[in-house]
């Protein structure tokens, strides 16, 4: 088993222009386009981190709390905060800023659980992280209750 | 106030075949693209209820129980299951299928909130529905509970 | 050789939002788009009966009898109408609905012959159908006149 | 009304490289996206010689004698054969190209019908044409004839 | 005239998946698609710093020094090195990292001219800029020899 | 060592049509979408003169002297104008046409150096060409000094 890297090694950056197809009549941008972003820099986060191929076992509920319209810019940003065996939670959050007026503000945030795969497409082990900054901190260390929420949760449901 | 329209009304069904482009180096489908699919069935489901445009509020969690390949199918199925003043409640499930076996499986199930925007992009009432087959009749009697689940979680967070 | 089919179980549908980028100037769908869909829904259809990969082999000629417009929704069905040896015929009829007036209306139907190929890329037997519905029967039963109005037209050409 | 123009101020040549997403498993093009090709440069062809907005009528049957595989070259090449009051006639030959081996062989032919679009999105005159060449003479004087055929399966429809 | 803005606040990141449809036979990524992300960051880059729209007046020589496959990841850095009246210059750097490995190399860097444009598309003045970090420093001292350069290349070539 | 080829051989032409998704909020097209159809014509090209796979080893810097918009239509045209080892050099051109009234004028030109690369992703020899006629003679004529040019200006880098 590898040694633990740090949290920030994982870290990746997102900025995407919006433009008119990824938008509806009133040019608001489709919730599902932001959610493929969103899944988009988990992945590459969570391969950064593990070196290897990864799979999306699930997304925790989102919220759009604001919205992002044409010309607007996405900046998404990602971190592995947590790990299992093969898993790993990213948590990622997403800002959009008019360009015009220099503002930025929170779309949304979200948590995903990304899995490790090897080349037989079987789960595989992966380094454990430590934190290092106050931020990196907060959310390891509230990592645990998240899941054990999401154990409730798909258990709920079956 | 417009009067209530069956549920069956806004039933809606999408079939994607899986391409390269949509895919991993293990020819799995990324989960974003899936997300994406969901949210755009949601989206004309919720606009065949309301006649207006609408915007996502929010995506229930997702577990991605099952993955699909490259080559095969993607089934998804969609229908309001619960309103309120400008709001929609959308269930969305989604099916792969191996189209050389013809074998079908679950891939993910989900709930979205998608709310009716009018021509200044205000939220704007929206008519009501009735359930009227069993199945209907089963999702359109827990959205109540989920509703609440829902409003709680959002508390959590803040 | 396998036993025969019902035709229903190869019934496929598609539902598409037109965006931005599938319009000209005057936000009309393209012709080629709907072009595109039509081929996408028969092969799929084709395939759920014939459990291998297909090609298209031609199109009927298509009348584009009303247009779709930015935010309309369209519906396209498709069914295996008729077999061969190795080639399939494939119904596919092309609505469009105005999403703000719930108002629907044909946009247009065609015809198109797709052929089964093994994993040599090599032309490979197919099952047989079998028509349930008074629609699939009429159908089914005007296929051979189409088939020889085919071979005529291609005969014209050369 | 506008002068005549000569036919060969219509012609317009495209080049496209067949890319991963535009095949199937076999990496075989999918019928769909040359269908698209097509009407894409029928558009381009009809536009240079109306300088108006045009929509597709309708495409007459359409054969794919051969194929095209990734790494191919489609070449397209597109003239107006003929002239109505709003609608021209365009006729599309589409080779594809082994670039390893500079072979090039007929993948397919097909005339399509453009009208002519006013900025109310009504049809609107176009200039005539007049044939220079041997093979644009031949194309115009058959053009006739295709029309009556036209519009004999049109009635055939209904 | 605003007053003159920190170089850094223009500084954009970009992180980019290397997929199937970016790539040629060899699995190697077009040249054109990384042409493409540079032009891309440039002009959000421009756009945070003018707060208007932008258009590319040019870009200077790109020589590709390593190549990038499927399943690397494009890493984009952006910064505003040189103001003029309406124009700045852009400066890009792409690395590719294959995840795998965590190996990063340099694909490319390049100079970018966007130029300011108001609502009727007309060139418009800009804030200047002032760096603060030693790297900065040199980027900007170094661009009056850049734009001398470009200014002989391009009377060169009339 | 194979024969030497005329240098037409190699000559492609693309048309293309600018919609929506290619422009910014000014309805203005992208540089790198320019920059990305001169890339994929000038491989095309390429693979036409070498029958082999290429890479982009540089692109010249590109001046924009005027912009198209959408509806407008890019022509491309691109000739192998000199051989190396196993690089060429191709030169492109980019007209934009007005359709509505039938005006065309340069946007850009630009020389770019693609490699031949053979199965093993290493250079490999390809044909000389020779030029015939007097546009051909000048592009051939001129390229020396061009190749030297280009040989200081990426001294000056390191
Ligand atoms: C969703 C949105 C319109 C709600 O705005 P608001 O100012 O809170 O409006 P209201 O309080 O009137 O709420 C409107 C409805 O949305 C519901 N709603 C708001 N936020 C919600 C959430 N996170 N989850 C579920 N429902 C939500 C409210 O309960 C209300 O429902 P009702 O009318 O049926 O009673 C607003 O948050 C928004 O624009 N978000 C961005 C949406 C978007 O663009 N998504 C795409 C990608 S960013
Ligand atoms: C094509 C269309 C404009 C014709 O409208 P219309 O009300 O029939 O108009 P008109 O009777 O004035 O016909 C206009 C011309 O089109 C021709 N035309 C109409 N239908 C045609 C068909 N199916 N095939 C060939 N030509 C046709 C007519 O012969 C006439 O030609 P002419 O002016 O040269 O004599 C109309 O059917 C339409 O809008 N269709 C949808 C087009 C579209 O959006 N296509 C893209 C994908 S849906
Ligand atoms: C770039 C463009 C706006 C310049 O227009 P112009 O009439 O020459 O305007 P100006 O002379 O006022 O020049 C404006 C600025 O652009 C700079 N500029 C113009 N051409 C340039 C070039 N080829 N390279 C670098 N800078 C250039 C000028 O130096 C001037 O800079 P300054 O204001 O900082 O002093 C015009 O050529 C254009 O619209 N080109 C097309 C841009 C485009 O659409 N690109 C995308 C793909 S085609
Ligand atoms: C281009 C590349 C193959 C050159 O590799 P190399 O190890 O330098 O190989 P060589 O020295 O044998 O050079 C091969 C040819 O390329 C030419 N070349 C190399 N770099 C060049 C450059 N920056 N500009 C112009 N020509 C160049 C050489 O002059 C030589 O030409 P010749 O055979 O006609 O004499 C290599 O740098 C590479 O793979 N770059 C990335 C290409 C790519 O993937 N581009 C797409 C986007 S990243």
């Amino acid at each position: 088993m590898t040694a633990k890297q740090p949290m920030g090694q994982s870290r990746t950056i997102q900025t995407k222009l919006v433009l008119p197809p990824d938008t509806n009549h009133l040019q608001t941008i489709f919730g599902g386009h932001v959610l493929s972003y969103i899944d988009e820099i988990a992945a590459i986060t969570a391969m950064k981190h593990a070196h290897t191929a990864v799979v999306t076992a699930s997304i925790d509920s989102v919220d759009f709390v604001s919205s992002a319209r044409v010309g607007d810019v996405l900046e998404l940003e990602a971190i592995v905060s947590s790990t299992g065996r093969s898993s790993m939670e990213v948590f990622v959050s997403v800002h959009s800023m008019n360009l015009l007026t220099g503002e930025s503000k929170l779309t949304t945030e979200s948590f995903l659980t990304m899995v490790a795969m090897d080349a037989n497409n079987k789960p595989t082990p992966i380094p454990g992280i430590f934190p290092e900054t106050e931020v990196e901190k907060s959310l390891f260390e509230t990592a645990p209750a998240r899941r054990i929420h999401r154990k409730q949760r798909s258990e709920m449901k079956h």
